[in-house]
Formats: C-alpha cells, sequence, structure tokens
C-alpha cells in the first residue's frame, strides 16, 4: 500500500491522502476495510478535523432558536472545522456565507449527492445568508475522456437537479467553472497556486507525475471560492467575509489547503462542517457511484426501480434465515437501509422503534427493506416533481451575475 | 549541470531545458558559455526547429513584394517552425493573426524587449492581420514577490510603452491575463492542461517539485493565446486561424509544447519566427535584464545617460591600445556596440562599411561607440516622444473586448 507520509515545514502532509488502516479516502476515491463503512473518529483525527460533539449541536439550538436537521443531530454530519466560528458570527449579526458544490456527473443526482444539498438548504433557511454553488465541469473535463461540450450540458443538467432541491433563487448564486471564470476569481486561484508547492499538492492529493497539468492545477479552482472576493457582484470589494461549507468529509484536502493558504493573504479561514458517505447498496465499504447504476438510487429512478434496487441490492445485517434471524435479530450498523433511514426518515422515535425492533429480531429484513423503501420514494418522488417544474429560466436566473438579497 | 533528459513516448523532452554545451536558454533564464553568445546553430538543433535560410526570405520578398526588415535579412530574426505555411496564407489570402507578447517588468521597457515588437510592428504592415498582444501580469506575480496590484500597474505602464512602438488599434488587441480571464480563454488553457503530463511540463520547463501549483500551471496560459477561439470577439466561432508568434527564441519551449496539444484538439500549430537575445551591455553570454540597469538601455534613459552607459559599458571587440588595434582591427562579433547596430541601423551598405572599418583598424572604438550612441539614441527618443502621447484612453481602446477591422 502507498503511503505518502510527506512533511513539509513540520506539518505531514501524507496523512491526508492515505492512511494506515486500509480505508483510502481522497476527493475521488473511498473505500473502507469495514462492513461497517469508513472509521470516521480515525479519520477525525488523520485529517485534524473536530468531532461535533453534542455541546455544539445544543449552542447551535440556542444560537439559532431551531431544531438540529436529523442529519445534524444523529451525527450523520459528524465533524468541522470552526463551526463555532460560524455560531459566535451568527450571534453577533455578522455576515458570513454558505458555499458548497459537486462535480458534474452524468444523468441524474443520487442520494449521495442529494444529502449536502438538503442539509445546505436548511442551513439557508435557518441562517438566511447568501449561497454559493460551485458546479465543477471543468474538473470532470480535465479527469474523464469527455468534450467540453459534455460536460457542460452535464453541468446544466446536474444544476437543475439542485435546484430542485429548494434554493432561494434570491440568496443562492450557482455557477460552472467554465462559464464563470473571470478577473477576480482567477486571481484567487492565482493567490492559491503561488503558496502551494507542487510537492504539497502531490502529498495532499496524491497526484504522480504521470498526471495532468490540469489535475495538478485544479484543487485552487475549487479553493479560490471560499473567498468572498471572488464573488465581487455578491460581497462588493469586501475580502473579510468567511464561508461554511457543507459537504463530505472526502473534500477535506481542498480545504485544508485553503485554510493554509487564507492566512497567507490575510483572507479568512472556511469554516467547514462533515458529512459521513452514504452507502452503496452494496454496503458501507463504498460510497454511491454516479457511475455504476446498481451502487446507488437515482433521483431519476422510478418506484418500481427503487423497490427491485433495494430488494436486490441493499446489503441486509439480517441473519441467514428468518429463525436465525428471531433469535440473534439483525445488525443496524452495517444493514443499508437502516443507514438509509438514518438519513430521510424524520422522525427520531420511529428510527429508535425501528432500531430496536430490527436488532431484536421482531422484525425482518423484509420489513426494513419495506420501510426503506417507502421512505426513499417519498424523497424521490417529491425532488421529481419539483425537477419537473425548473426551466431554462429559473436556470438562469440562478446562474446570472447578480447580487444576492442579504443584509451586511 | 543538471541534464534532465528525459524520453516520453519516444520523445526526448529533456533537452528543450538545458544542453550539454554549457548555454542556457530557458524562458527564465539565457546565459552562453563563448563570448560571442548562445550558440544559435546548436540551439536550432537541440530545440528541434529551424534555421530562416535565405531562400525563405526571397519567398517572403516575393509573397508581400516587401524588402524584408533589416533584422530579417540580417539574421537576427534566425529560426523558425512553420513560417513557409504563414507565406502559403498570405499567398492564397488565408487568414491568420500575429500573436506575441511579454511578461510585464517594472520601470520601462529596454531595448530587447523591443525589438520583438518592432519587428511584430513591421510584420502587422506588411501582412494586414490582427494582432493579439498578451502582457503576463499573473506570470510575474507568481514567479516574483509581488502583489496582485503592483503587477497589474506594472502591466499598465508596460502596455503603453507597447502602444508607443505604432501598432494600429483598429487591428491589435492587447490584455493582460488578470483582467482578461474567460471562459473562451480558460476552456482553451483546460485543454491544454488536459493533455500535458505533470513529467512533461517538467522536463520542458524544469520545474522541481518545490516549485509553486502557480508556475506548473502556467505555460498553458501563454499557450492558450495561440488558439483563435481564445478571442471570440475577434474571430467569431473560428477555431482554424493560425498564428504566427514573432519571439524570442527562449519562448520555444512554451510554443513546443502547444504544437503538440494543437494537434490533439485539431487546432492549427502556432507558426514562429525567432529572433536571438539582444545582448547585455558586458555581452553576449547574457541578455539585457531589466532589473539590472547596467547591463541594458531602457525606453526612459536620457540621451546622457544612453552615452554614459554605451561609454562605459558596452563591451569593447577593440584592442587593448590604439597602436594595437591600427595594426590588428576589432571584433564585431563580440562588439556590443556593433552587435546594437546590426539590429538599429537602417543601411545595410552603412552597417558593412563601418565591420570593414573596425575590423581592419581603421575605425576606433570611440568612433564606433559614438555611431551606437547616435542610433541608439535616434530610437530612444522617438520612442519616449510616441510614449508621451499614448493617454489612459488610447490604453483602454487597445483593451477594449471589441472586434478587429479585418475581412476574413
Amino acid at each position: 500500500m502507498i503511503n505518502n507520509m510527506l512533511k513539509i515545514n513540520g506539518r505531514e502532509y501524507g496523512r491526508l491522502y492515505r492512511y494506515e488502516n486500509g480505508d483510502l479516502v481522497t476527493p475521488w476515491n473511498v473505500s473502507a476495510s469495514s462492513a461497517a463503512g469508513v472509521d470516521y473518529d480515525k479519520l477525525i483525527v488523520k485529517f485534524g478535523c473536530r468531532k461535533l460533539e453534542s455541546d455544539l449541536v445544543e449552542r447551535f439550538r440556542k444560537v439559532t432558536g431551531q431544531e438540529p436537521h436529523p442529519m445534524f443531530r444523529r451525527g450523520l454530519f459528524f465533524a468541522h472545522r470552526d463551526f463555532n466560528i460560524i455560531l459566535d458570527r451568527k450571534e453577533q449579526g455578522k455576515p458570513f456565507f454558505l458555499y458548497t458544490g459537486r462535480g458534474p456527473s452524468s444523468g441524474s443526482l443520487h442520494l449521495g449527492h442529494l444529502v449536502p444539498f438538503i442539509f445546505t438548504k436548511w442551513l439557508q433557511d435557518v441562517f438566511d445568508v447568501p449561497l454559493i454553488i460551485q458546479v465543477t465541469d471543468d474538473e470532470k473535463f480535465l479527469w474523464k475522456d469527455i468534450t467540453v461540450a459534455e460536460v457542460k450540458k452535464m453541468a446544466r443538467d446536474n444544476m437543475k437537479d439542485i435546484i430542485a432541491v429548494g434554493f432561494d433563487p434570491e440568496k443562492t448564486f450557482i455557477f460552472n467553472d467554465f462559464d464563470y471564470m473571470c478577473p477576480p476569481f482567477y486571481e484567487n486561484i492565482c493567490k492559491i497556486w503561488k503558496v502551494v508547492t507542487g510537492n504539497q499538492a502531490k502529498a495532499i492529493f496524491g497526484f504522480t507525475p504521470n498526471d495532468s497539468m490540469g489535475k495538478a492545477a485544479f484543487p485552487a479552482i475549487e479553493a479560490a471560492p471560499c473567498f468572498s472576493s471572488s464573488f465581487p457582484h455578491i460581497f462588493g470589494n469586501k475580502t473579510d467575509i468567511p464561508c461554511l461549507i457543507p459537504c463530505a468529509i472526502d473534500q477535506d484536502p481542498y480545504f485544508r489547503m485553503t485554510r493554509d493558504v487564507a492566512t497567507r493573504f490575510k483572507f479568512p479561514k472556511p469554516c467547514l462542517i462533515y458529512s459521513s458517505f452514504i452507502p452503496a447498496l452494496q454496503g458501507a465499504q463504498t460510497k454511491m457511484a454516479a457511475s455504476d447504476s446498481t451502487t446507488c438510487i437515482y433521483l431519476s429512478d422510478t418506484p418500481k426501480q427503487i423497490k427491485n434496487k433495494i430488494n436486490k441490492y441493499a446489503f441486509s445485517g439480517g441473519q441467514a434465515s428468518i429463525e436465525e434471524h428471531r433469535l440473534h435479530g439483525g445488525n443496524c450498523d452495517v444493514d443499508i437501509s437502516y443507514q438509509f433511514l438514518r438519513y430521510f426518515l424524520d422522525s427520531d422515535e420511529r428510527l429508535e422503534e425501528i432500531r430496536q425492533q430490527y436488532t431484536t429480531g421482531a422484525m425482518l429484513t423484509g420489513e426494513l427493506k419495506k420501510i426503506a423503501i417507502d421512505e426513499i420514494t417519498k424523497v424521490v418522488v417529491e425532488m421529481k416533481e419539483r425537477r419537473e417544474k425548473v426551466t431554462d429560466e429559473m436556470l438562469e436566473e440562478f446562474l446570472r451575475i447578480r447580487p444576492l438579497k442579504y443584509k451586511f
């Protein structure tokens, strides 16, 4: 196994890339050695971010007066960097913004893509701040055998899916890199490029000398939107507005790099709140992959497809026979249907009930799958209904270079 | 001595960076082991470009009906790549454009900067085609300890100097990267990034792992303007218009890389015509360096400063005493005053007369220096007069995103 442990200025960069317990977590690959998935406690230590402890959830409740989102209170958003700074600013009425994004994929988004967006929409509602969504069509172009026209088409389709999550058009700016690239954005990209060496990028992202120049150049392009000066149409000439980034933890290398750079240019460091990965149907060793339709549930799947996929592929924590299951009970930690419910079932009481019944063997795998099918179908059908109403005109409005409705 | 001889797909890339006879020629450094300067014949072989033979100069005369510029007919522009293709297109009335540029420097341009611009202006007059001039303020920012505001200020001053050369505002688009960066330009940058590996860039440009990400990303930014689709306001949606690049030969690594990339994307390869380096006052081992005022004559130098610099610093090919000089004669090959005259004295007859008189000892070093001082002063004073007339409004016009006057 490769282990690029590299020390630069006394800091170990290699640990960001691959670490020794067999789990692999990079922005391009996630695989775990255990059926229960990635060991997130170890990952937090390795990445050097912080666990989102219950006192911070409590403080959130106090500052915002809002009940934390189920994904938040159930620890599915489980780690952070400086989330307390964002709560300080909320408390003091100081400005900040939300930034998230995705790399486009062909076809529809899947449930794994949906998680950070659902959470981000909820954060936008609670915090009432501007939201920036970056779609990295350039990344897709650089990594895959695909044309610019193809990735831009993909990006547009994906952006419509994102809009269907329900973002407020008066407070949300969506862009794809190929169409937004402009002087203020490029200036921040150059600032990042200037202070990170090739060696550091290699250690952080695991690039090899046979990777393209484009791969090596890209990290700065995902990092630059952290700085408010990349969006003068929204933030004017203000360079001191920090962002909060809700995303999956595999994106941490980008933002750890960005936080180092920010200090050099006297920009505020981005703050982060990280989710775990929604597991693939086959089990928590990998995450859903858009390129493999058997691993994931797409937002374009029909209720029948959802039913078939969960019944056929969803890894079960149940026992080999009904008799054994009644006797020993099932294992929710590895059961994918149960894991899905942790993300998408609203009621904590109902979730706990299901957990107890399945663990004791009172509930069978088929029954658990049925509940998961119903809940997932509900989410997907609702998304689909909203998606059908997203027009080209609505997309153009989200993409338009314009101020957002926001009091500084 | 480092010698990065690296083979990729059977091609030696290392030879582009440093080669074995002791001369060093990269876009950032030029040094020669001989007093007569860089061995250009060897350089041509190493770079894999072609010598500009007299038959091509003849063909130019025939196709354009114009007398070749002194720098051209005297072999100061001495090498090329596909210059014949440009002459074919001129003959057939097919479109092409000129592209050149420079990295900004503080203070005024010096004579070495002036050479490609004087020649480019002459080419623009002869060919009557659009001209694109790139000022790489981003490069300066990435390489030096300097702020974006400082390099942008520098770029503006330099662009005014460039305008003073006399370019036609109806046919010339000037831009600095920090202000022009835009989607069509960025799209071409990504195309280049995608197909050149880090290894290849390292071999071509000599980057080390401790160089910044920005240095590694930059070559594509100098390469992208070779493709007409970087300028839709000038070329519409045409992607098949080749460019001719007049520049000093140290820029060859960029365009050799670009030519490889062009094929991959079915863009025409850039064609090139390369000048030698105008030598530093101290001798042809190095070229003029803006950062060392004793090596060069700035366009802002007064007649008195020019006189003093040439008298004090210009390396002489003369003998140690008048008696010896009368007896043995001087050596024009290493005499910097004579070398300057090759660039800036119009009359071939007069130049040959001076050469003979100096070589035979009939002309003394002081007399030769006097002629050089007069000629250089004339060039600089004329430039200065034009420079004083360059206003902010004129600069804005050259920078403006607009179509150029040009029949496709």
